[in-house]
């Protein structure tokens, strides 16, 4: 385990520039406002914020090496993201132990459907344009990310996101949602992929203040913690022809 | 769910074509090994064979419509089979529910690693060309892919795969091998994959006569029973925008 | 595998003797109903209802023998099962293989609380004496369990049930449900537990008729064949100190 | 989470008073050597000793109110711990959030088979009073439990303890055994439990200096650090019959 945790906030940033109400919301882009409520925590060594636009797509060699924890944010832009550099965040997470912390309308994203195998498709709706109300209900109070939470979040006014949720039941559920429109989601899961962690959790939407809700950000620093590398001495020996250990016969 | 189980036994066929060994333990190719053991017996309504060098690979629309569980042995040729039909058997499980029985070195096929996420990379060894015991343990009585097996298989002659198995945590893990050599291995893992089922089965060697033991035939015919699909009335709604269920506000 | 299963009904039978509510909604108790509704089906060999108030409160060594699953529905008098007949049912589970669905309120039952290790405490409402509406989604399409069903049974008026349920996290999450007043529930729930499998279904108030719903009658037969019975040959060997089947050094 | 975790170290201390082996390996008893590895390593508040000689069978409510994470092992008095005791350390887990970390022979413990349900029995062997080689392979490799590990660690004389492990499934399965003489064991297990964490780890025998192995010291003390407590702000509220947070109808 590294001596701190060294973030990487991914950022598409796209709503930022072509939505003024997302500008209205986050003025200094989402990520920005992520990667401020991560800054200083304890075990938290650096966050850096990196977007779809910058050189290489945020997602160099350079930042994935030098990165323990990812988290995503993306929603319109998924497409422009490369095969190539998607593939790389994956490798980063199976093979290094890289984790990745996925938001919201990320459940689309490259990555995280091609750690996951499925579709990852589910129902949405944002009522009246202003969302309504959901409660996140605590399910399994022994996890780590949930610490500290009280047994039910509740945000007036947010984007639905409902049943069936197209993923691999969670090695671990965290949270399950209610919606006043009548859904119920999986807000909250964990996976272990490879060497790597990776936690999805729904909040986010891009002209929502969700981002500054405390619990909610008390729900991402516990999930970059949780996701943090581990590390193999000697690391793991795969794709090999081995002699047998133990004489046989 | 159907009356009787359609099955299809995707076998890739290549070593029986070019090495003797192959040909000499299954004269008429593995396929038609595995395909004679599952017919007839109860609650298979067909069997039918379907191979790498047939039209449209053995995986064209009609084949798969009309499958409600595939079997999946290929080795040599991975490669080969189109990133195409990769992608429909993979539709075919995630969406429209049909079950994969995926054997032995099936583990760095197309679609099993597609479905898992992860790399699905191991450790082995064929041992003075003829093989090391295996001892496969039940670890889950209660499952029924366990049904009507003695607590261990032993295998005499087989190849060993070791850990580590780079695979998600199984949802259920039926069987734990035990190597002569030194290593253990993840034998028999269940995933649920959307609307479709996954049973991975380690055992089989294409020059070894793994596919006449018994136990091993029983281990495929009651994995194949459990991939069976089952059925949401009116199919599962996702990618939508529905109106709220329950009146809001 | 059983040629047919033999289903015990397992019905505590105190509200209908003192409570004219239930006795309006199952006049000839509520066992009967969920017998009959079983009665029949494919794969069911025989159905037969047992009552705390029978001889060895319908738990005798003969009846648990001749059960290849249980279903179990008990409220008030929880603590009027011996301990001794609680633990017969535990270790018929455990040690034999038989299947137990456990209905409602059975949450608090003897057997249930042994067999999960946990307080098994939720929060519960009955609204204005009438219910509120629940919706429940299936989140495992591809489970048996799930099978026939659609992606939602809507129950217009049922008693809430409220997290947090205190069990372990189930092997296999196959409902969660969406309360009216603003509560989620894990409502069908897998575990397996030594040679047998557990189910647990959330619906069935004793003066709701809640049993009568074709869907939840569906989910129930599910249940029982999901849950039952399978066989080791010459069964399980623990508690022994056994001479090593490998040579050593 | 509390600042550092407060460790009490339950041992038995029955082998160390009365078999010379046990003597000449623990001189100062098992417990002491185990508290001693834990120690002043970071995160660790304080290590104490607790044996079933001492006063309330080391199981005061004075003692558990001030213990984050307990390990435990013990062996020829399993039955000796009160009921009552035993009662005290399961709620104390489930409802607290106590972690506990049971080894080796404590499989058998009546705080360790009332939190899983099931009869936890297996089989074992010591060959030739000295015992066999065992390989305990890492399969998680993101598991914190795993971190700093080498993926296989090699104990040259331990006891056999081979399936079936009458254990339910574990949430997240860490390592797996090889032995000499034939069989394979689920050897670090974890589970949640209602508010709180139980991992089990197989190595330890009365009379082999396992717990002077480095690498199983760090096994011991990454399972001390995952078990830690989290905190529900207001806790859980359950055996209640809540107003409805949302308005019905």
């Amino acid at each position: 385990m590294s001596d701190g945790i060294r973030v990487t906030v991914w950022n598409e940033g796209k709503h930022e520039q072509s939505n003024p109400e997302a500008q209205k919301v986050y003025p200094q882009g989402m990520g920005h406002q992520i990667a401020q409520s991560l800054e200083g925590r304890p075990g938290i060594a650096s966050v850096r914020v990196a977007q779809l636009h910058d050189p290489g797509q945020g997602l160099t060699d350079e930042i994935l090496e030098t990165t323990d924890v990812m988290t995503w944010w993306g929603h319109m832009a998924h497409h422009e993201v490369s095969d190539e550099n998607a593939e790389k965040v994956v490798r980063r997470v199976v093979d290094a132990g890289m984790g990745l912390v996925v938001l919201h309308s990320g459940h689309m994203s490259k990555p995280f459907r091609a750690l996951l195998g499925t579709g990852c498709m589910l129902k949405w709706r944002v009522w009246n344009e202003e969302g309504e109300r959901e409660r996140i209900w605590v399910v399994d109070p022994a996890h780590p990310i949930a610490d500290g939470l009280p047994e039910c979040i509740v945000l007036d006014k947010t984007e639905m996101y409902g049943e069936h949720f197209d993923i691999p039941q969670p090695d671990q559920q965290v949270f399950i949602s209610w919606f006043q429109g009548g859904e119920v989601f999986r807000s909250g899961c964990c996976w272990h992929r490879g060497a790597g962690k990776l936690f999805y959790f729904r909040p986010g939407h891009e002209t929502l203040p969700i981002f500054y809700n405390e619990q909610v950000l008390q729900v991402l620093y516990n999930g970059v913690r949780w996701a943090r590398p581990t590390r193999i001495a000697g690391g793991l020996k795969r794709d090999m022809h081995p002699d047998p250990p133990e004489k046989i016969g």
